[in-house]
């Protein structure tokens, strides 16, 4: 399914949403319809303002409350994309905490005198600096589809932001507030498997980013009885997986991920496996981005699996390596660091003469080199030496990895353990990573260690072959 | 069952809890014991201001992150009194908001020079004001019976308190953690039954604070064909009543509770009701004092019982008056104001003279004067009409009315409907009211401009004979 | 899916159910094993009858029965064709009741003297007629799924049946039992919904024998907002659809199937819906053959949908008509009995000279004709007649409709309401109907009347205007 | 609870059953009343015959089935004690096989030539055996609570049947279908919890009948952590067990059933238990009596915590000795085979002198003797021994042990393992057995060869110290 029809998905879903809405405002005849030109002319805004201003004075108590959120939500949902810029823009702008009162308070503070009247003043200055915004976010969490419509309009929000200091500000009250309901603590980790409703395995083809699922099948293959799927829920989006990792329980460690694709591929009993290898993992709410929970899922995980399947002796991902190809680019700039005298001539030898960075990175993009058996060949020891240096030295802000993938994996306690090569032969695997993937290694008994000593001291765990190869 | 009872039931529940914290705890080798003396001397002090830290500091992840809030929640569990207060104590004190940094921030933003810096100032302020020890408090959230946990330390912090400025400000953040977490959105309107787990139907008999439970039979009968009872839950307390409420389905409105709670009355064919009676409203969790669902609760089952029964118009309650005899006792002092002449005649001929407030009191104190026939007669014209002047006319702060039953009701945007002479002749109904209750009635057209005219202009919807009564 | 795609999906669950009996069975060391060689030669015999023996003499109480039971079940599954029809036989002959003693008890009844002696006479001849293979198959209920073997196993047999008069015998009692464990009594009536799970959805697919689902969206469709889909399932074959039903809501009855199963068509609001169209019926399990759920189906489907749609006033099928061509091929020996003058006329103007019933049925045979739009036309008359006097008229024993789908809908108490005109133009459609298909109705105040008639009278209860065509 | 509790438990929820059967009969307006006088006097019993034999007709198809059956239903409910044995004898007489077309196939049968003239009369038998008044009664299975009327229905029949032959050959008939429908292999195995329904644990205290729950503090005490308790159930009567069974883990085997019964006692950790004594199994429903599922529910529950709990090496019961005391009334009428000289000397000294059996029986009638210690000391020899003789010798027809309990464990191949002196002083505990208590142990590879001795060679199994307190 593509990006398409996984927004056409939550349309669908969202104008049943907003019947549903309707319904719960018309039960209260007192509402006032609110704006109802599509992209909310000046003139409507003021009635917008009020809708909202009514909607956090609370009149009527917390069920007329909830009539006037669907009401507001309502209109949200009817106006088309320049009104709902508007639409937030107003809330963002008109309903921020009071600078006054927030100045006043914080002065009061400053000016102090004892600790309790410091605390008071504390006291005070936290009132002061809640928005008004968030609380009338805060309403909808009790109507039917509120929370996702709270998740789905953040996603649509952060791409109005731009540089509009308001947007972010509501962005950010917004996050803040999906970031204290989504805590880990209040998420189920559930098993998905075939005997689930076909309507959430719908969604799972749609949101998967890693490796596209492209039929049923494909699908259904993911959660033979060798596999395990597992994903994120919260009570109040019971149908929408947040995130979700799957595994394949094997005999030793993956080093191909179209093997593991591969429909027609034998079934190995998972009783006698002694490998969990994680294969894909993706996020499926953009409205939740930022607030993460890969690394929590993963060790929920693999507890499980520990638990359940004696056997099993590593856990360990088989990953995507994104950033590759664009830092072998400009690394390549320099391009002796990257091809010595043997490889050219290994090269050479193969047909190809490489005198620059663009020819290199022109050669790997003109796909197919990979079925090249001799040309193939000798990429493998350039490449292959090229990632190893990218995954263990290239480093981004705070001596973090800059491979986003490697630098998740080894913030979590996980180590560099291998690097495959033409591991993922497919069009995207070949673009990103020239068709290289790596495992990361996670043992319980060092994943602490290893995540202070990334955290700490920016040190990178690997195995030693890959250490040497980097080294070469 | 008794207040020893129920929190016997706590008691074993949390130490069952605790083993399970235990075991979460040791899966992680690493953690140190904390303190084990019950009392927690100041050597053990230091320990535990240790384990707090690192729980803060996040080392090893989230999972580390749980395993160490288990050791820490253990570790109180296992404290007497006296040790939990010095752990609140340490709690409180030592992981406030930094103070320095708090007024630095607050400095930041009175000094910050145009609407951008005023923002970034504003995001660093927000920031600043949050205390660690609120977030260390939401570790407990992802524990099993963690937000139970969380519910009971404040039932037990409340008591704690007294005038420690410390203990109030970590109460007043558990608490704003806690309203947070229990919005009313959040919450799951169930209906109990006496198909419901004894388990759960056990709890409601220990929760039950206005018309006692008696025994399983009495609790059967409020389960009958022709009651309905509902309670709020949280996804993360499924076993756990909130708050609830039972409902008589009858003729027509009810003036007497013994009535309604005698196990051998008639059961009635709900179908053929035509009045919905609340008849007792009680909150079950003291840890969720001053987070209000009461308001939400009554409207939402009043939607849903208008829903199922198409033939109930009427809508009230039969409330108890639990501040009426204090007031009187203070409204007698002008004897005169209570009993007028007649009243007096009437009471001499039943065999009473009443010559001061003391005397009226005590008499009413006496119990029993409610079966002799002739002084009750010569009671009811003047209590009655003390009562709805109580009722109609007593205020307290803001305009509110001084019953705090009433004064929930009429903030709900119910009116005051009838006043029942001798309803609650129980030992409690008596002591509180002198035997009377008050029938509340919910126009579903009414509720909003009640409960405007109430909030705004403190005025009180009465019916028109109450009213006569009132200036009788 | 295709029939191949089916019985590899039953083989597969087959497989596991082997395996776990297997498992069952060695729990209980005492047993030996049974015969090993799939063709089950003559030497194996023995011991598969001995092991039968052992089952029914129910050494070591009910639970050894189980692993027995498993035992002889799992070296069932272990033969290849040959073998199965063997082991069938061995049961079915050496198994059935003892002829000597059903004589004996026979002779016992002709000969009692006295009421008294006659029934006890009666209750030893009930107990001699009872087959000990009835209650050898029995102890299979027990086994996990052992409720579907039995369902499979009788497919199988009636693949072996044939002339042989022990395994029609043995067919027989197994079709008694099944027959009394699947009595509609005991049948549960559920909704499939989209939520439903993948691996029941799927088998959807591979049983719909009406109008084949080509993919998951085609199925999506059927399930769709203004659509319903309706199965009966067994408790003990909990995921096992036993007959389905679609049903589309629509604004009148429909007249075209293709329409009907477009994707792209609008889906209307199921509220303001007016007629309910039952367009597909299934049964699932080869193995009920003869054991009849649909009328018992389509009422309660009506009786749901008539309280869930109070909009909903016709009931009515769109349905095949089967055996018409094969009909017409006969008919049309009497070629003027089918084509009149004025037929022929049209056909010659449209460029067909039909002189033969040979003509006519290679006409309709050669697939596309109805793109032909004045071929069409010419025989639209003829052809409308023809199968109007087919419905109407065509009879078979007792006075039955020879088209089995119209005798299914008679025998319910529906009556022949339209027949539709290139209603279904696939492959299947044209070859066995023309393309013509014919609406029943159901209407409540007449099912029984209509039902009476049909089965007492042989009358055919259809609407005046069909009655016109037929008699034209 | 009292039998008359459970009565009119039975008896409300039959009151609701009534009216939605009503509710059905009505929906079908054809359908005439039946009878409507209570004791059905000869005038109304036409009515009934007819409405009787119109179910067996099975016009206007199987809805319309349903709804007949409804009303008949109504009809018998409705009925006094009187009408309801006359239309049981109607619907057992009028509705029996037919005699002359049984007799008739029974003579096609002996007259038959040939194998396949044989086989079609025997097909041809079987339908004639079958009596109408099954079929009519298997209707009722598809009413709501219809399985459960014709449980209910058989408890009344055998309280009418005396020694009427049609009553007991419908009994017959009935009890056949039951058997088929309660077939082993159709029951759920569930663990019941304080977690459980209250509706459901009010049914266990309304039906226990070896040791009676007393309270609902007794109830949950059986349901405490280091006990289990579990039920069969069938899927048409979820609310309703079948059979259920209570089991303590405890550290070893128990001698007394008043301290396992002690609220009071402390609970032990269930995971360290080392022995599962089973303290008493009830049937509880007197409809299904004579169809047995003790032995299968004892050995599922064996197997189901020998999974659970690896620790536990002992099966064994706590059981009482129902027959004893009658037994020793009448071995004692030969007093010097009970008492020897010794045990004489020994009651004499303890002021008692026995010269007969009734001299012996009224002193253990006496209650309150085991009180006395010297009198118990005295008592212990000469009872413990007859007990060991009566249950190893003791026995009924086909060598099957005396005592019905014994009886039961024998033949499920249990062994008698131990005697318990006042294992029992309850007031049933003394009057039956003297207080004392056996224990039965399963031993799990003896099951099978214990029970084949037992049914083929009528040996009992017994622990070597018993054996020889029987021959002392």
């Amino acid at each position: 399914m593509t990006d398409d029809a996984a927004e056409s998905l939550i349309d669908r879903a969202l104008r049943n949403v907003r019947v549903g809405w309707r319904d719960i405002a018309r039960a209260t005849p007192i509402l006032r319809a609110g704006a109802t030109r599509p992209d909310l002319p000046e003139g409507d805004a003021d009635d917008i303002r009020r809708q909202m201003s009514e909607c956090l004075e609370g009149r009527g108590g917390e069920v007329s409350a909830r009539a006037r959120a669907a009401a507001l939500g309502e209109t949200y949902l009817g106006l088309n994309r320049t009104g709902r810029k508007r639409f937030l823009k107003i809330l963002a702008h008109d309903f921020d905490a009071d600078n006054a009162a927030v100045e006043a308070a914080a002065r009061g503070l400053t000016e102090a005198d004892g600790a309790a009247a410091r605390k008071t003043a504390l006291v005070a200055l936290r009132k002061a600096v809640e928005s008004p915004r968030t609380r009338l976010l805060t309403q909808f969490n009790g109507l039917p589809e509120g929370v996702k419509f709270l998740v789905d309009l953040r996603a649509e929000l952060r791409n109005f932001v731009g540089d509009d200091a308001d947007l972010r500000g509501l962005e950010r009250d917004l996050k803040g507030l999906l970031t204290s309901w989504f805590d880990v603590g209040f998420l189920d980790l559930r098993r998905i498997t075939w005997d689930s409703p076909a309507a959430l395995l719908e969604k799972l083809i749609a949101y998967e980013s890693v490796h596209e699922i492209e039929s049923w099948d494909d699908l259904k293959n993911r959660l033979g009885p060798d596999r395990r799927f597992f994903a994120f829920f919260h009570n109040r989006m019971p149908n929408e997986p947040l995130i979700f990792v799957e595994v394949a329980l094997v005999d030793k460690v993956s080093t191909n991920v179209q093997q593991l694709l591969d429909e027609e591929a034998p079934v190995i009993d998972a009783e006698s496996a002694r490998a969990a290898i994680f294969y894909s993992i993706s996020n499926a709410q953009k409205g939740l981005a930022g607030i993460s929970f890969g690394s929590f899922l993963i060790k929920r995980v693999v507890d499980q699996l520990a638990n359940e399947f004696g056997g099993v002796r590593i856990f360990a991902t088989l990953s995507p390596i994104p950033g590759f190809m664009t830092w072998l680019g400009e690394a390549a700039e320099d391009l002796d660091s990257v091809l010595d005298g043997s490889d050219r001539d290994a090269l050479r030898k193969a047909g190809q003469e490489i005198a620059s960075a663009d020819q290199l990175i022109d050669l790997l993009s003109s796909g197919g080199w990979h079925d090249e058996k001799p040309l193939a060949k000798a990429l493998k020891r350039p490449l292959t030496r090229a990632c190893a240096r990218y995954l263990l030295h290239a480093k981004q802000h705070q001596g973090r990895a800059r491979d986003r993938v490697a630098n998740f994996h080894l913030n979590n306690g996980a180590r560099v353990e291998a690097l495959n090569w033409l591991a993922d032969t497919s069009a995207k695997g070949m673009a990103q990573s020239a068709g290289m993937m790596v495992n990361y290694l996670y043992r319980l008994d060092r994943i602490e260690s290893n995540h202070e000593a990334y955290r700490g001291k920016a040190e990178i765990a690997a195995a030693s072959a890959l250490r040497s190869l980097a080294k070469d």
